[in-house]
């Protein structure tokens, strides 16, 4: 027997139509293109009825342009409004949005876009000498339109973004679609071989937004004027275009001026309450607040996410600027939301510091729609309390299934094995140890890179640090950790080395040296296999 | 082209399973049977982890009894951990759970069972009388359990409750169920007629939970102990035994004990955050705060809905007690979660006292997941801004389709009239003007009863007052305003009246007729049609 309620399909198109009825005069504030190279662009302000009217504008020009159900249409773009309505209008007439990372290499950009046979790819201006090396890769791609009023390079002679506006009227109802259909599409950046797409479906995309908006998960309200920091081209800049929509917020889009200085100015001009982002852009905020002894006056929370964050940069944000930490965990198989480590206003009022930074390093509770579950070698398992280390495997509802166009399906009796290495505790709390390919085994003894890095980041000055195994006749691996150091090398060394001593048993203490930057990937994280190769012949001086 | 996600279908047992889980060793509070009349029953306190392993023995013995999918087993019980267990058993094995209101006439009773075709009734001790009346009129219903241990009425030979958990093991897995399949069904006790069956599926219950819990409506977090007074058997307390779990709350449930004295002493007990009932209800609480002096330690929040609250009630729970009023509209077809008017931190920090009890008064801004329109006689409709006085029309997830067993639609191209009286503001904050059928209409124009009630409990000594219509040779009708009055009705009724003047024009001057109290409905609602049978034949010495 049927239950007799209303069936009405969870699409994100009705996520616009609720925001756009329930809060209609709530700002988009959007960071635009400078005028000059150098400059600041001026904060465009246009309302959630404006997004949704300019959403329906473009979705028509798209109809018009012959895009229909399950066609992709590709992005190439920073977070701005128009990136916003892109995202409303190809998903809301059922067209799968490909969202793409600039920062791949050439072979991986055109590997994707003919993998999914884009008809029309959207580019933001400073991309155009990118497109002009794409174009004549891409055959398939029937249009490329740049996201801006005023083409800076005359080789463009296609409509602009603007243009396809004007010469459209507004959709008049948007399609019934079925909700497991495909609306996203975004491809990870894998260490080896070629990007992996994964395709969201609307029904993933809502259940997920809805319970991100949750006081146990990032509490997303009218009062707040939310900046994803974190790209919109990946993984949906961590769902808060749709959170924000559902819970009737702000959203300021910062474009593509992400330095610590032009972040501050924007955060504040937007009267920004919580904003979201990788612990690299956060390093050159803080570093930035720092030089310039400012201080924000509305941010009040931040999520951190996408690698692990350290206790000193947690500590800043709550010491030092009065911002609460919420500390995330997931992936693009899991759209991204996967755990969440926040604290409620009860333990915010009750905890001490240290308690606090030790729950906020945990990566933390997994909300309802994801599950979670530990595996070792031994094959025993573990949901929470029993006192297991082993590979993450979840589960849920916007949890990937299979790969775009793998033959395979991405899990093995319905979980998806993330490669990470973790814990959970008895309060559910699940620790990220490892990821699978990053842990460093020596002399059949396990060590952790993340917890060597979390060591030497407690030193003020080192700015970043990657741990690394390398080579080592006796011990088959050693740990080498690469440190990038604001004071001098001499004096730190022996600063850091005593640091080890103190934490860790003397055949986990690693060698160290320092470099000037680590090798950053698209998506913020370091570059691993890249230290690896540099430092393949190192000779380990520990562990002899 | 469908996305690639995993399908795991919203069902109740999912809820459980993640609760189970994720905070395992949250209290569950129940306050128990009294052992001798007029006393207080003990408070039993389990776990959600017990609450599970009690439900899935009680699942297991439901399916050893031969009950399976869409088989009906009903409840007549209030709100205690028993309850709650069977909640989840019934409808986690794909039975549907049918909680019946022991308030409505035995006619009715009789009739709902019968029509359900329920196979199983489990009741509470209390209602032995009821059921042993009940019992010849049903003769389709396999089995009457009683929920306690120790049945306390020697008729009852069959197995009790306790004694169906202790012989039965957990149930291994739940099943995987259609997320559409029926998981609870709750007559609506109409005014008219024979009662109407509501048959939520356990999607509609599993989102509107989800949504329930967001910040933006009833911001539920694993800092609440959520007590919901409302009972179990109308509308599922209003999701809360669902929306607790999933944000990994407590639950504190007051059995029997309903009055204003026993609701406290179970509050303060079970350090109760957030309570959630009809105006009646706090009415009675109210009094026993201001007769013993007593304030609250733990409350901070209270949901009030059911019918509309007064401006005297908010300011009580604000201004007296400092509870913050949640106030909520919806109906048996919404599930009831419909609008909420509830403030966010920074408009209780911001707004005074005044404006805040005009933004509570209203009735609020539907959830993503619920859309309203209202529409006037001349055909003209608002979604929120135009300025229309019309019928409230509701469309969502959780918005009925077709009432049980009925021919036709319950709704009308998609959207369901709910019987109310309604504007949408420019806010998109909803106002309940009436109910189509309590407005009293003199000489062509329309009185709203509601505002007439208003009126008069702004007057200290006013317990209580419903408006209704008496028929009137010359106006047709002319509002009669029934009033309960702690002071004596001659000083009193001067004063009302003044108030009025004040406040209406004249020809919406009520008369006014006094009551030592007010017929009161099975939903705690006052029963107008009552009223105006008693009060055909009055003179109304008004408008003339
Ligand atoms: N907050 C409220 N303010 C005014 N009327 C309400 C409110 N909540 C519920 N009602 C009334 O109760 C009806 C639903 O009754 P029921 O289905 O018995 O829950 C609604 O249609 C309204 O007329």
């Amino acid at each position: 027997m049927l239950g007799q309620m209303q069936y009405l399909p969870l699409t994100l198109s009705s996520i616009l139509e609720h925001v756009e009825a329930s809060s209609p005069d709530v700002p988009i504030w959007s960071r635009q293109a400078p005028p000059k190279l150098g400059e600041q662009g001026p904060i465009h302000r246009q309302t959630w009825r404006d997004t949704g009217q300019r959403a329906r504008r473009l979705a028509q020009a798209l109809v018009d342009l012959g895009i229909g159900e399950s066609d992709r249409v590709a992005s190439i773009a920073w977070n701005t409004h128009r990136h916003l309505e892109l995202y409303y209008a190809a998903t809301g007439i059922g067209a799968v949005l490909h969202t793409i990372n600039p920062r791949l290499s050439i072979d991986h950009l055109q590997f994707m876009i003919n993998q999914a046979d884009d008809r029309i790819v959207f580019f933001d201006g400073t991309f155009s000498g990118l497109i002009a090396m794409l174009k004549p890769m891409c055959p398939r791609v029937e249009y490329w339109f740049q996201m801006s009023n005023a083409p800076q390079d005359p080789m463009w002679t296609e409509p602009g973004y603007e243009d396809l506006l004007d010469g459209a009227a507004p959709i008049a109802a948007w399609p019934s679609l079925d909700e497991q259909a495909a609306a996203i599409l975004c491809y990870t950046s894998g260490t080896t071989g070629n990007p992996k797409g994964v395709l969201y479906s609307h029904r993933a995309l809502v259940l997920e937004a809805m319970v991100a908006v949750g006081p146990a998960v990032l509490s997303i309200s009218r009062d707040d004027t939310v900046a994803p920091i974190v790209p919109m081209f990946h993984v949906n800049a961590w769902s808060l275009p749709f959170a924000a929509a559902i819970s009737g917020a702000s959203l300021a889009l910062p474009g593509a001026s992400l330095s610590g200085d032009a972040l501050f100015d924007f955060f504040e001009e937007t009267k920004t309450t919580l904003s979201a982002g990788v612990p690299t852009v956060w390093q050159a905020l803080l570093g930035h607040l720092r030089k310039t002894g400012t201080k924000f006056t509305t941010m009040k929370r931040t999520i951190i996410g996408g690698s692990a964050v350290s206790e000193a940069m947690i500590r800043a944000f709550r010491t030092d600027y009065g911002v609460e930490v919420m500390h995330g965990w997931g992936m693009t198989e899991t759209s991204p939301l996967g755990t969440i480590s926040a604290l409620t206003p009860s333990e915010i009022a009750s905890l001490d510091a240290d308690d606090a930074v030790r729950r906020l390093k945990q990566q933390g509770r997994a909300p309802f729609g994801v599950s979670l579950k530990v595996t070792d070698s031994g094959g025993a398992q573990s949901s929470g309390g029993e006192n297991i280390v082993g590979s993450l495997k979840v589960r849920g509802h916007w949890v990937i299934d299979r790969h775009f166009g793998a033959d395979e399906p991405a899990t093995r009796d319905g979980w998806f094995d993330t490669g990470d290495i973790a814990s959970i505790g008895p309060d559910s709390c699940m620790t990220i140890t490892d990821r699978d390919k990053d842990l460093i085994k020596s002399g059949g003894e396990w060590i952790s890179s993340v917890h060597l890095e979390d060591i030497a980041k407690r030193h003020p000055d080192v700015v970043d640090a990657a741990a690394i195994a390398v080579p080592h006749p006796k011990w088959d691996e050693r740990p080498l950790l690469v440190c990038v150091c604001a004071g001098g090398k001499d004096t730190n060394s022996e600063e850091i080395r005593a640091l080890f001593s103190q934490s860790v048993p003397s055949w986990q203490v690693p060698d160290l040296t320092f470099v000037d930057q680590l090798p950053i990937g698209a998506t913020g994280k370091v570059l691993k296999n890249e230290l690896r190769q540099r430092f393949a012949d190192f000779h380990a001086s520990t562990g002899s």
